[in-house]
């Protein structure tokens, strides 16, 4: 029987993944399929769905098996009421991966202090600024799911001092692993830098307020590329004014595009990067769909299935 | 019997070496040791030495068991014709780690396209600007000694396809080696990025020249922490200009500090760095020369020793 699968994401998308995802159903062995934008509600057996999407209201979709997010967030659709399908989350090892590199490649610059020769190729010889060793740079990641240990580890394949920290105890091999409100004290107060990985739920908001800010070393960094919510930011900017933040690398916001008035565009302690940290990419994510569908199709348990209780 | 030690390197280095260097001695267990940067020349037993250091005659230092060198390049001192004594170059983990730490930084730095939001905080939201994943970006390392390896090793742990040259033949893990002259045009041919360490010999010099610089793609990327002979300064200008380079971030040049104006300095497509990538950090660096003077003492081979034919 037909495998009737609804492609509901901003219409742009469609371009890049039709492609992609014809060909990973295609190598999953999935051939007898309607991949489409447009479907009969009554009809759709999946939905490849993505939160910026106009579909909404999932009351028509009785007989889908599955709402597969192309995205790793899904604070956006978690709380719509009409959803009572089984909702996945897009794990995908490209995503994993882009996020380890921006991760390290971001921590690199502020550790080696890349920002002075890029923007001061004076004329002036600084032979002197030789940088600690990663070893003697403490790095702290908040957040260990999928994407925060992946960074955790790399970082620590590179002789950083990685500290964790989650809601829940965790253990994970190189990383010191905290947890709990203590926990997140302790992580804070010796992090050189500080990366932020978190899920946006309504524990998660403001992780980084006016008190954790000031638990962090005078002279720290902060990367953001989890999501925009984790951060006061009228806490942050106080704290970047004060000297006592020394930068912020900056890659999820509240609004996003960031607005052009926004004073962390303007702010000289601040690198506003749009949303690139974690951009899904077509070809790997086509392949966690179709396997999610494969599995439907065998009646086998769906992977990256959403809580809906914790929200991620 | 008192082992004498004579440090010969630039005044200003005695001070951030005397204290580890006490310290490494000491804990190799060689506690009867004079340490001193003035010691008659006949009753020295080593001599830890920097080539900017006013003694070049070694020849009154007649009982001079090895001078050990405080950093990895020799090409100023291996020429010396006074120097008889056995010459052992620095091996140092410390400074190995840093290049790691610089090459693979500058290569994320790269990668990711970092520079484009450091030096644009402009409030222009460029969110389509998603940098392909590592595994889609050739990196070749010219130079596979401890230094080409290391960097090669950890570029490859990040998801690079990474190809080494050499002018010998090596095998490392993870790592595609060739070597002879097609090898190097054929390791160029494909590179994104192109990394040089390879050591200063009258063999390396201008190994980037107006021939192989023209066998690299269009738009390749030049890193060069290694030696400043290793390029043709006008040749890489002129591919530079010509837009067949898009970038060169050097870090060691023909005469250092590089002179204000040079056209290196003014360059929009270049990044000078103050020879910081390879900096030897004292406490590491003394733990060698001590475990050499150790080695010395109880009569085992000298590690790190220069082959003088080669030249490193």
């Amino acid at each position: 029987m037909t495998i009737n699968i609804l492609f509901a994401a901003a219409s742009a998308r469609w371009d890049d993944y039709e492609q992609p995802l014809r060909r990973a159903l295609s190598d999953a062995g999935l051939t007898d399929v309607t991949l489409s934008t447009r479907l009969p509600a009554e009809e759709v057996d999946y939905i490849v769905y993505a939160p910026n999407s106009d579909l909404q209201d999932f009351t028509p979709y009785t007989r889908t098996k599955a709402v597969l997010n192309l995205w790793a967030g899904v604070e956006d659709i978690v709380t719509n009421p009409t959803l009572t399908q089984p909702l996945a989350r897009m794990v995908d090892d490209g995503l994993t991966r882009g996020m380890v590199e921006w991760v390290t490649g971001h921590t690199l610059r502020h550790h080696l202090g890349t920002d002075l020769h890029v923007l001061h190729q004076d004329g002036l010889w600084r032979g002197d600024d030789v940088p600690p060793l990663a070893c003697d740079r403490p790095v702290t990641i908040l957040g260990l799911g999928a994407l925060g240990s992946a960074c955790g580890q790399a970082l620590c394949a590179l002789g950083f001092p990685v500290t964790g920290w989650s809601r829940s105890a965790k253990s994970i091999d190189g990383i010191t692993c905290l947890s709990g409100d203590a926990g997140l004290h302790s992580a804070l107060s010796e992090a050189h830098i500080v990366i932020l990985l978190l899920p946006r739920t309504v524990q998660t908001e403001n992780t980084l307020n006016a008190d954790t800010l000031s638990r962090l070393p005078r002279g720290a960094v902060i990367l953001n590329p989890g999501r925009g919510t984790l951060i006061d930011d009228a806490a942050l900017l106080a704290a970047l004014d004060a000297g006592h933040v020394a930068h912020a690398t900056l890659d999820t916001f509240r609004t996003e595009p960031l607005p052009e008035d926004h004073p962390y565009w303007a702010h000289p302690r601040v690198t506003v990067t749009p949303h690139i940290a974690s951009a899904t990419r077509p070809g790997s994510a086509a392949r966690v769909i179709a396997e999610n569908i494969h599995r439907g199709e065998t009646g086998q348990p769906f992977l990256h299935l959403v809580d809906r209780e914790l929200g991620y």
